[in-house]
């Protein structure tokens, strides 16, 4: 079956959850919103697009800070209101410059940070 | 830093989106949301809970299935509006049978399915 952005479903606001993993090593690197253009520029080029709620704009991956996410696979979820992204992820995906955004662990009631901001020579 | 669930960002129906991981292999089973009470829940009883956005209600993952999500750790993102669990998997993970609800690849334009249900015995 062909896939049309258009067949999956957004919120209210057009947008859809997008779950970024390392394709290397299965990690988690980030969560973010792509709306249906976005999908079809993540397809058409192979650099993962978001969309950006805070800006309002599209928020092509690594553009700014050269943190390139080079799409590997994109997934649809049963339900089709979820992306999954198969990432070659160039240096930090996380704005902290962390490998991923979920570096913080909650353990025996308390919270854990868990890795430390990358250096330039990682990237 | 004690672990509070109220500190958490949730959206406008006091949500957060959840990330399911498979512990063993880092596969992605499933995307589905919590409120702070379901947090605080899985927190407390090694269950994963989620709330039901259909059912308005909590959604004691396996409860009618038998597909317990069991917790291994709770993670949270830099912003703090997305959690991801790593999880020990009963079963499936999916509501159709499948061990991930991201069994539908985006593949040269087209949709493909790479993962069929499981049987009873793989349970």
């Amino acid at each position: 079956m062909a896939f049309d952005p258009a067949s999956l479903k957004y919120d209210a606001n057009g947008l859809i959850p997008c779950i970024a993993q390392d394709h290397e090593n299965g990690d988690v690197l980030m969560m973010a919103w792509m709306n249906a253009d976005a999908v079809a520029q993540t397809l058409a080029t192979g650099r993962v697009t978001y969309w950006s709620r805070s800006r309002a704009a599209f928020w092509v991956k690594g553009d700014t800070s050269g943190h390139v996410q080079h799409l590997v696979e994109l997934r649809v979820d049963c339900d089709r209101d979820c992306l999954l992204v198969r990432v070659h992820q160039h240096g930090p995906a996380c704005h902290t410059n962390r490998r991923s955004c979920f570096y913080t662990v909650v353990r025996d009631g308390a919270e854990v940070i868990t890795m430390e901001p990358m250096t330039g020579a990682e990237s």
